[in-house]
């Protein structure tokens, strides 16, 4: 059977998903080439011989907690509770590394940060009308799971401070205007993939008294919070909210690895049924996850499970060999920046305060055109900005990502791209 | 923040979810009754301490392969390529198993079958009119799918010899007349859940004429081939299947452990573009998978891919023991029945030649009532008939499974169901 590629969904056949097979071809052909591109974590820390030590510690975990071996069997290898089994150690994690005190109910774990966004997405949005916020530029997970549930995105420019709480109250009210229902403002509020930018707490405060204001929630993605230059990062939104704005969203994929595939969200709002009846948001969302995924493998749980015991549930201080290596990193790619286009005017780049991206704007039009030069006669990889825009924006501007070198990669792949643009495009005189 | 819960999606507040929650609340609230409702596996099989072994498994066998250490650990640490790593292992079994010859690249690996489902659904079904047919009754994951996705699903009713492929013919006519695309059927050919029926080879040749004449795709789901009571099953409607009409989903929660939450899909599918490039639908379907949950767990493919080597990829041959296991089940519940409802001629039941479960036909409306009455007063679990319907339907029948028991407790689970129906329903005489 033949089948029509324009009869498929279209987020098989959108743009977004072109332009990322696009970048994944270009990073196969050139293999050797330094990759500014790549923004996932530096597995280096962990051995596959760690596995079975963090399974064991969470069999032992639950043995010690009084659980019979047949059940701590069944834990294992059966289909378990439908929002997880390792709430209670998460519930924990957050209140000793971020100061986020929730009941373990309103944690669900989910098959990565990615299953979240989905299952978040999926409760919320119930009608055509139902609309999600997110800044412009953006991660392209939640673009594509939005589109996978057909639900529109409304874009709020984010600026060099990230976005501007008034502007969301003004998208918002918009979107009511046209008898829409703006449901949620997704957000990264700590060193944002793509543009490194974080919210300052004042505007933290500010976002959410705009949330309550509009009967908005707020979806805060923190995969990047550990990582902060500083020795101390800002609070995040959930540690902040005192009328239950926000859902929060969690990864593993870098404060542990990301083969596990487990993060969580949480939500612990209030649901209240035409019979008065109270349940969590979590709870409610725990359908939307038995449908897409039953729940997730308990296996990974219980490695992400074991982790979490034997550090005492403290990713903070588990991490902290990790949290120098990202530092010392993103301080690599910042002082390049700085060595290699500081005289130059014409280009200019943003100064994170943490996480894995930095922003490079150039005079010229940063397309797979000139990425394709870059790769094949420089040698080095980055990733269009203009791919993380909703509509146009970043047609110049360079992501660049300093999470998966070494110090001395980082030097010398921006070297590449400075060689690349003074050759291609001298400054004029 | 509160909110209303009709407010949320209708796969949170429909009635599936509702009566699912009836039938879990009941089995916690009577954990000592013997459930003929529990469609699980049985894990004993398995220990814990096998993972660890599974695990080096695979390891070694990549390294085998030639694979450099380095590599080795990024494959169970990283991220990995969406359509996952175990591909080739699967391609082999379906080759070893079932006689299915199909590239490993029209293989995608998922989180357990459930995700395949939902990444198939979600390719196809592009335009509100894009309709899926389901026999009615049905199992209720492809229709919480469908759900999920706002996908119509359009009952074909099944038969006690499954369902009849001129009636498929039929209502997938109706549905292009009236203006929509029926776009797949959704099918369990050996020993469905609910019904335990199952397709004859000639009406799966049938079939199979009648999707290329219909330009339907079949979406066969086989989580229960590996069980028949003879000692060979009918042949796969994909191994039959000579023009790509079948996209296959299986499971390893019967055949491995349900703990892993890997499935996978066949999808061989050709897809042309406006340019006339051709793909695999399964690499086109890869885009769906990366925006649900960005890649199915590298540790729990190293499980199952561990498994699939050390059994030299035929589960058929390995799980010799868990196929006498459950014929063993089958057999005790059949003739439990016998033995209970032989001389009643007001209830009847069905004897499926493999599977999990059977249907018992009672002349008493099998509801929530009953079931409430037969869990607190006779000690026994079952599940009503009448949640697997799309709309009215079983009624008055009872879907029992005996693939969680011993013999004795299913001979004293179906003595159970007896006295309920003889003291509180005595025959008329």
């Amino acid at each position: 059977m033949e089948l029509k590629k324009d009869s498929l969904h279209r987020s098989v056949t959108g743009p977004a998903s072109t332009s990322m097979n696009f970048l994944n071809e270009v990073a196969n052909r050139f293999p050797d080439a330094i990759s500014l591109a790549a923004g996932r974590p530096y597995e280096g820390f962990h051995r596959i011989e760690d596995i079975a030590r963090h399974l064991s510690t969470y069999a032992e975990h639950l043995a010690a907690q009084g659980m019979p071996a047949e059940q701590v069997r069944r834990v294992f290898m059966q289909y378990g509770r439908t929002n997880g089994t390792i709430h209670h150690l998460i519930a924990r994690l957050l209140a000793t590394d971020e100061g986020i005190e929730v009941p373990a109910d309103a944690v669900a774990v989910t098959a990565g940060a990615q299953e979240a966004m989905v299952v978040v997405l999926r409760g919320l949005c119930a009608e055509p009308g139902d609309v999600l916020l997110t800044p412009d530029p953006c991660y392209v997970g939640i673009m594509g799971a939005a589109g996978l549930l057909d639900v529109p995105v409304v874009p709020v420019p984010e600026t060099g401070a990230g976005i501007v709480p008034a502007e969301v109250a003004r998208v918002a009210a918009q979107v009511r205007a046209q008898g829409r229902r703006p449901r949620a403002l997704y957000l990264v509020p700590n060193f944002a993939n793509p543009s490194g930018v974080s919210l300052s707490t004042t505007a933290r405060h500010e976002l959410l008294a705009v949330a309550a204001e509009q009967d908005l929630l707020i979806l805060e993605d923190d995969p990047y919070g550990l990582f902060p230059l500083a020795a101390e990062g800002r609070p995040s939104l959930k540690a902040l909210d005192t009328r239950q704005q926000v859902v929060y969203i969690g990864s593993f994929a870098k404060s542990v690895f990301p083969g596990a595939r487990v993060g969580f969200l949480v939500a612990d709002q209030t649901v209240v049924d035409a019979d008065g009846r109270r349940t969590l948001l979590a709870e409610e969302l725990s359908t939307v996850k038995s449908m897409l995924t039953v729940n997730t493998s308990p296996i990974a749980q219980a490695v992400i499970g074991g982790f979490l015991v034997s550090c005492g549930c403290s990713l903070r201080a588990a991490n902290q060999e990790k949290i120098g290596f990202y530092r010392r990193n993103l301080r690599a790619l910042l002082s390049s920046l700085d060595r290699e286009f500081g005289g130059i005017p014409e280009v200019t780049w943003n100064t994170p305060d943490g996480g894995f991206f930095a922003v490079l704007d150039t005079p010229v039009v940063a397309d797979a055109a000139l990425l394709e030069l870059s790769a094949r006669e420089y040698g080095v990889l980055w990733t269009p900005m203009s791919m993380f825009y909703l509509g146009t924006g970043g047609e110049r501007q360079l992501r660049l990502s300093a999470s998966y070198l070494q110090p001395d990669e980082i030097e010398e792949g921006v070297r590449r791209i400075a060689r690349l643009l003074a050759e291609r495009y001298p400054p004029a005189t």
